[in-house]
């Protein structure tokens, strides 16, 4: 892998959390990459949500996310990055701070998230193909696995 | 994108099913690449896990995991494959029928899954580097978004 490939892949790793975190609907527009006939479409996975296919769809569901988050802040853990030719791949943990509607407290609500994303290289820099996240659930009775 | 490799993908994606249908161990881990210190570790999320990562790790679940499924059968819906020079990428629905222990029902349990794979392209063909699968949740709060 090249070493500046990972970087920046890194770096377009970190624009979607900072998009995301200022409520920026425009910023993660610009991250996405385009639909095309050869190359098929854009999809996301938000936690708990269905499948989201083609960067129409996506786009509207960041709008609806954007529009019902008044805060929301994300602490990333174990942030992995590796670069096949033209396509990259990032997987990380994500813990979340969000406000809940209503509480008293700005950070009310929060959890644990896995992501993985796919990135593609394009005349623009690297663009988003597919983000996947789902929530990390507590396993008590997978816990006697160490034996 | 070349059709063969788009009909490639998609049968290293069905064996990917088949291998866990059967339970079998052996053909499962024949499908994951080969983590290398130039492109980095293989990952995998099963629904409500943590991230894993790494080919030891990631095969020490399909271990427990099969050792615990009885049963289990899947009906996918909405596959959809993508092919980016060597690297592959294919999102689907999973509708999954398994056995419960204790119930006299063959079917007592099941889910609506959304998984997310990537392959890249190998010598020995088409290699698992990513399994990303997480639970569909009900959303009844976000129905009202159709208007």
């Amino acid at each position: 892998m090249n070493r500046a490939d990972v970087v920046e892949v890194e770096a377009a790793n970190a624009e979607y959390y900072a998009a995301f975190e200022a409520g920026d609907l425009d910023r993660m527009s610009a991250l996405w990459a385009f639909d095309s006939d050869a190359e098929g479409q854009v999809s996301c996975v938000h936690p708990g949500w269905p499948m989201l296919r083609g960067r129409a769809e996506v786009l509207r569901s960041w709008a609806l996310i954007m529009a019902n988050t008044t805060y929301i802040q994300f602490v990333l853990t174990d942030v992995q990055a590796t670069v096949h030719g033209d396509v990259a791949m990032v997987t990380c943990g994500e813990n979340v701070l969000t406000a809940a509607e209503g509480s008293e407290s700005d950070f009310a609500a929060g959890g644990s998230i896995v992501a993985s994303k796919v990135f593609v290289r394009t005349e623009a820099g690297w663009r988003l193909w597919l983000h996947h996240g789902s929530p990390v659930m507590e396993r008590d009775d997978d816990e006697d696995d160490e034996g």
